[in-house]
């Protein structure tokens, strides 16, 4: 494939400097269907970047995009802030019925505005005000949002750094396998929760992902999770699961944290949540919390009701029945053959390892500019794939939840190609 | 009208004691067009709410929707991160063409996420990165948002108590008119700035709303802003003007500092940017304070394509030639006349002022409870008005600017009514 | 008088460049008695400086001198951190017997470390628990020292900057007089407690210097006083008067806000606490604040008994009657009518104002720098006189409480000589 | 030996309900001497606790005496804030002779004020001026001081929670042997600062004491030091020694830290280098750190001359050879024998384990409550000792290292008697 050097002047001339994937993928993307992207100059990308895990339904899905141009076409409410509409319970029914009664989830639904970061921000005020502390403990490597709030919880020095402020109320402790193993799971934290004299600030709260998807596609053991839950419930800390990036079936089951068989006290949602890439986000929590005054909380577009049309439907296509969660585990051992044989041809040296769950992986190299080099021969050989890490060392897999066997195998022969071509 | 008890249980079971609009308006909204909203069951509602600002153009404004609808169809880009795609060139020559050129304004165009917060957290980090320095002095009653950055630089005690730490690095200063006038404008912050033993942290920037919308309709006189934008060059700091709730025409020109004739060095966008109520904000800046790093400020719905349709739609339908700003002062108009006659019939000890500017504007009662059950009579005769101000004292008027004479005058007689009736 | 350049040398090489009034004074001193210094070389230097108050008594006060070494001798406990000891009882009785009683204050004493910033760091710490809030109010121009608690409530830019972080939780209102009576009293800051929009934290207390010191005398008027304390009454705020310079006779009664005829809630003592220069301090409360647990503040010196001995010695010696308060207001007419003859010499193109109570006054200079230069000009002729103020613009007048009347006429004329001198 | 109850009312009546050591000791001291302490009602006490450090020279050491009365007695300076005096002229250069430059230590000399906590705020802001970082690391069980600067590092909660604001600006790390010898040193510090991701705020400074006297008499090893001093310089963080308990000999060398053979960036003394147990501090840092303006921070107290004139005494008197040293080990290990025979009579499941080096040692016991009973019954027996760490737990010996073996001697075996009459 030969890329023209697209046309990116407006970009160039009135787009801030801070602007980011467009200088990797240096196209003007136009259309998209299902698990490929078009630029306007003809090229097609097959996408394992899926818009950062805000398309596990592929781009475009048809059941959805039925169901949201009917809604427009019937001037059905767009925008409705926390009024009570006919699409958000529709939206609200679907979501107890298809999620939380068969999981047997007790939570209440919080709108608190329509992205990620906003969802995490009021799961940390909601937990401050429960508990009446400050403190929030958080993972080395978490991404958790950029508003000052969630920024205060991630972990990326030079994010951090735009702050402009003091990041505080915030500690970090070692997420899962950070030291490979050789130190005891929670010795830290225990030990300083445990010490009347350790210095730590009784943490409100623990915010934890099950994977980390920016941080590296690190996951954590069920057992792990299992533990700290424990941990949180004897130490009176609330656990939130911030399952914006590994929710909505991107590690198999719906919610990420099923599989370790914890109910954490809140639970953010967002990015897919939507179904077709419409901002929307959730904020979950165990009824006894749910102590918010009326209007406390607040955001304009906390009620996009496109979004809860396309993710009703989103609900019912795909999560009525275990159907998606045993595809998507078994796309993930497709995905996972794929990668252990590259690892195999490229050995320990070069590729440091391969891990991830469902449809969610991750390649790391040891030399750490590797993985943007294979990013960049990947896309000019039509794939898309993103990097994640501290220093962007690891090749990261994103594909839509509704990739067909062969557009992954698709995939991963390019990426098997572009690992050998960076050598 | 009568109104029959909707059927809220899912809504009273399921979500957040933190919903807010659903509890003085319990009806469940089914459709929406231009000025009028129908709930499901078959009320009628005129809409002096829209959307909080969102909705300028109206419920479903068919221009836009046609756009909207063409583009979904032909399966446009829907979530694209800060990639380039037609949509986002086109609404980005657009905004130049259409909004920047004429006024000769300099701006750099930074998408932060699609929520008004996003926007205003965006301005404080990049204002903070370039002074290096933390402490932004925002006004009494200002509203910015809900995330912590934004909560920082809002008044409102009731929200501020919601961030569960304490809120630092923000100072107060009394907006245009705090002392009805007896004390010169600026002589506190001045003197503050003047004085080496004041105590006060040396500001990064100042943020201001031209009209404060939640702080209940203060409107800041052009002389004041003037001052104002004098004082921030003089002492150094940046100025931002916070326009997403009185910029895109809502105060007659598209934003709402013109009629100052100042050139603010940061503008936050957002609320009725996108056009049709879809999430969407901007953060513009001169270009000398573009020292962004790529990917320093990020978030997954920056990129909200369709928003960037309708956006670009609404700008070329409504802002090409100078007629809206003039159709909304001439609507202005008509409604002062009406909220005057409503002042003079009840008389000053029942409304302390009329105050407003284009189509925006406030009603404050004495008796400070009765702004709710103006609200609420209003509700129950067929208009949708909120209250505002810090003890929601003020009943605010918000219509699209595409309200036609004849539904003004509609709502202003049920207002009117509303009025009477709970005298 | 000549002044030979003094072998400074181990304070230039050896000694941290943050070192300050050896540069103005650059001399050895060697001995002190009453109201004179000496130094190596033989001169002789009137001191109207006073250890910045902490010697109302006079250098090496005879009296104080004599109780000291008594207590030396005898093996009488030096260091007691917060033992019972025959000392620090004799020093209750007489404070009890002395002040407290005759003025009908019901203050409990509590020792937070011997100097003034352990006793605001303890006030801060107090005020804070017993209202559970964070937020302090202080004035422009305030000093309460350099600790990084105390250092967040004082107005010097300068000095805040040392602090190395962000200094919050302190917002400043304006000091009395601070627009020159053009503005009434408490305006905005009564009116920022009443807003419930205005973004003012609620304060958990008041502190404020009945005269700024360092500031640069300013005098707060009683009327004021009795206002502020009002205020915080009606405002459930705390008042903590910082009399660490003003207090122990400084302006003509032991505590400075005796004139007003106020109780201020907390109060801070130190400087002439220990009657002879020896560190010491006091926080002073209403029992019902005393709920402190033990040890909840501490301090390895906050029992230095020599202190007690020499300040349980100043009170019975001074405080046993009201002739010290006479003495004192009778000599400070004596200040005021010399420094109002400079004033009238000079006029006010040159001195902006004399201003002071009792034996604390300031002669403010339109030239910023003549200040220092008066102060220069004094040294040289045998007169040690401070400046102060935000700038340094004001000469500072601080003479020991048991000067002579000739002593004071023999520094005052220096003073007017040393104005005439640099005009 | 019989106790009285003594006449406290003054102090249960007047003084606040924050003092703390009379109420473990309820006597009222009038004298003392070298190694004893007398009670007002006739009884004498051995005193392993000198003034928490402050005594190492013993309580009204006669030599120092002798200085100090002759200073007093000639009217010496007595106050001097940070003029030149013959006094502090003499201290530097002894200071300079006998401590640093046969150590070829090369450090400025800063007064920051006379407390402890004075010179470790001094400390922490100089380390954040040079370094232009907020964050500092601190370790578990520290002790800093009660200011907010100071506590802010310190690591007990119940005085933490003192403060009334959240604290911030601090990260503990594990002290050595936290783990007790399971975690390699400085795992979880060095991946923190390596790692780009990790929420570590880069730090200005470590501050660290070589033995945490507060914190339960915690002994670090000197390898552990000399790792920290290596960590410290390899990542850009200055290292701070808070001597103000460990240093002037406590440990046997002047300085705690000489034994590792490092050579820390700043370093605070306060405690015993005033010799006599008046109010002194100091704070030393390597003259390339002296970027302190003129004033930047300053306290009324930091010329205590008397103080200065002690100081040298002691210096002359104890430090001009290496004699002090050697008896304070050989002390050390009589110190040593005796708590090993406790040990040995008692077993591990009384004794967790007896610790400490020269004079300073620690008795921790597995009934965390038989520390304050074994204190109680010491006392009643005539010999003061304390508890430290975090819950009280370890019983404290900190005799004045002018002790003599006898004295020693008697009260190893009233501690015995105390240990053996609370099992």
């Amino acid at each position: 494939m030969t890329i023209t050097p697209p046309a990116l002047s407006v970009f160039e001339t009135l787009e801030s400097e801070v602007r980011s994937y467009c200088r990797s993928w240096p196209a003007v993307f136009d259309r998209a269907q299902g698990s490929y992207l078009y630029d306007e100059d003809g090229h097609t990308y097959l996408d394992f970047f899926a818009g950062a895990g805000a398309l596990n339904y592929g781009h475009n899905n048809p059941v959805l995009k039925r169901a949201l141009i009917d809604y427009i076409e019937r001037d059905g409410i767009t925008h409705g802030l926390d009024m009570g509409t006919t699409a958000k319970r529709a939206f609200l029914e679907t979501f107890q019925n298809v999620l939380l009664r068969p999981r047997d989830l007790p939570y209440k639904v919080m709108f608190p505005g329509p992205t990620g970061t906003n969802a995490v921000e009021s799961a940390l005020k909601l937990a401050r005000k429960v508990k009446g502390r400050e403190s929030i403990v958080s993972f080395t490597n978490a991404f958790h949002g950029m508003s000052l709030g969630s920024l205060a919880v991630t972990g990326n020095a030079f994010k951090r750094a735009g702050a402009g402020i003091p990041l505080v109320h915030g500690t970090p402790m070692p997420f899962d396998n950070y030291f490979d193993g050789t130190v005891q799971d929670f010795l830290w934290f225990e030990r300083l929760l445990e010490d009347q004299g350790s210095g730590l600030n009784t943490p409100a709260a623990v915010i934890v992902e099950t994977i980390q998807g920016e941080g590296g596609i690190n996951v954590a053991r069920p057992e792990w999770l299992r533990a700290l839950a424990d941990l949180c419930k004897r130490r009176d800390m609330l656990l939130i699961v911030d399952d914006i990036q590994m929710g909505c079936g991107r590690t198999g089951p719906f919610f990420s944290f099923e599989e370790a068989g914890i109910t954490p006290d809140i639970v953010t949602l967002s990015k897919s949540i939507g179904g077709y890439g419409l901002p929307m986000s959730l904020c979950l929590f165990k009824p006894e919390l749910d102590i918010w005054e009326p209007g406390e909380h607040n955001g304009t577009f906390r009620g996009n009701n496109p979004a809860f049309v396309t993710a009703a439907a989103a609900l019912d296509a795909y999560w009525s029945d275990g159907q998606m969660e045993k595809q998507t585990l078994a796309r993930g051992e497709q995905v996972e053959q794929a990668l252990t044989a590259i690892l195999d041809e490229h050995g320990g040296e070069s590729i440091v390892s391969v891990r991830g769950r469902g449809l969610v992986w991750g390649m790391e190299f040891a030399d750490k500019s590797r993985a943007g080099a294979v990013s960049k021969r990947a896309f000019e050989l039509g794939l898309l794939v993103e990097t994640s890490g501290p220093e962007s060392e690891v090749v990261k897999l994103l594909p839509p939840l509704t990739v067909s066997p062969d557009e992954l195998d698709e995939g991963l022969r390019i990426l098997a190609r572009a690992v050998r071509e960076t050598a």
